[in-house]
């Protein structure tokens, strides 16, 4: 008998490689098992790396199992739920629009350097006043959120919204909902239309659901917050 | 009408991202135009920066035009041509096998970073001394090269080879050829299955082809040679 899909994530709150694919998952209302490995370190002594690498031998969540199928990288998941979930519409329609989300999936994917590690994910988190530091000493930074200006406000015009490929939410908005998150933790500052963006997926049920559960967690995972030595509560 | 596709690729002695899409053309028989923008180097005021960005806002290579439509990223390209060339199967059948395939150009596509930084593409080289000062001090570069056994080992003997899907060659393929490369320059040590793949993949006359060109290029660049400060011809 046929199992329902795995999918294998870190913690909500951190994990903006797993955010994607979880987000993705609910928004196209695909069923699936979610298993939480949480995050102690990622030293190949931690638990966290014996659990993941006993499924994977790359060592990273996201991992999605299916039957007897293991599929790791949050860009192999989705297109393996693209074609196992053809009519869910996963990518936009037509040949030309599938390689423009590509290619901006790809540019989160492999690119980006200076926003990922300057603004850790951290959806619990206000983090204004280290934004404010970060943008004002970090050149890469401002050139990194003036490329996602360009490459965003270009695809949301061409397709007139709301989401970056039209109406429908597709895997471009999943990879860069994570982005989402690390411009309001930061308040990083952004044009209007990226703002209305933000807002659109910052509203949308299966962020919503995800932010929850991030905040629900209550984790303080000290080597995800180079930028504090100890947790407070946020008002 | 309808122009040729356009591939814009780096040095060819250099260039591993550039390979896999060159290589993948010529395999699959599609027809292109090539255009290498040399590396002077990756600063922001270099020419081939200054090339790349006109064309590609992330600034990278390879870069694919089809006539109004611009895709970066290796994979991205790699999917895109997938799709439009569907009868010549550049991924493998089946969507299990497809997701295999996707896992494995993952792992290349963002991973074995000690592999790729201890031992970067340079064809014309041959440095079986820094291959070996990096296998005795290098740890993480050991764990890469062990990874790369499993992972391959794995898929060459479930399909039995002699591509790491079968009979026919892949994208796969195409992502780790570069890395065939890299073991064959710092002659790093490895078993007999890698060892026959590795054969397989040289003779392809694809593989060749680009070989012949990258050693007719004679355009040593110092900064994708770390280990060395001056040029010496081999034998
Ligand atoms: N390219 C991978 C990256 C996944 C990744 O790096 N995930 C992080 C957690 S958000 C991880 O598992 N890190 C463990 C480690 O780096 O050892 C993907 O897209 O899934
Ligand atoms: N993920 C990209 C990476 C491409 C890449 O990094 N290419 C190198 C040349 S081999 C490059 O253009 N580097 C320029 C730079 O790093 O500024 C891909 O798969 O195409």
């Amino acid at each position: 008998m046929s199992q329902p899909l795995t999918l294998y994530i870190g913690n909500k709150n951190y994990s903006s490689w797993s955010m994607r694919i979880g987000v993705l998952l609910k928004e196209k209302d695909i069923e699936f098992r979610e298993i939480k490995v949480r995050f102690d370190s990622f030293s190949p002594q931690s638990e966290f790396k014996k659990t993941i690498l006993a499924i994977n031998p790359t060592g990273t969540v996201p991992v999605l199992v299916d039957n007897n199928l293991v599929i790791w990288d949050s860009l192999a998941i989705a297109e393996y739920l693209a074609e196992k979930f053809l009519e869910r519409q996963l990518w936009p329609d037509g040949v030309a629009q599938r390689a423009r989300a590509r290619s901006l999936c790809a540019a989160m994917h492999g690119g980006f350097t200076a926003l990922r590690n300057a603004c850790p994910m951290n959806i619990e988190a206000k983090l204004p006043e280290v934004g404010a530091l970060a943008w004002r000493d970090n050149a890469a930074l401002r050139a990194d959120v003036a490329r996602l200006e360009t490459l965003l406000g270009e695809s949301l015009q061409r397709n007139s919204g709301p989401f970056l490929f039209g109406e429908q939410f597709s895997i471009a908005d999943a990879f860069y909902a994570p982005v989402v998150m690390r411009l309001q933790t930061y308040a990083l500052p952004v044009s209007a239309t990226l703002l209305a963006y933000m807002k659109h997926i910052t509203n949308l049920p299966s962020v919503q659901g995800w932010i929850v559960d991030a905040l629900q967690e209550h984790d303080f995972r000290a080597f995800e917050e180079p930028y504090r030595l100890e947790h407070t509560v946020n008002p």
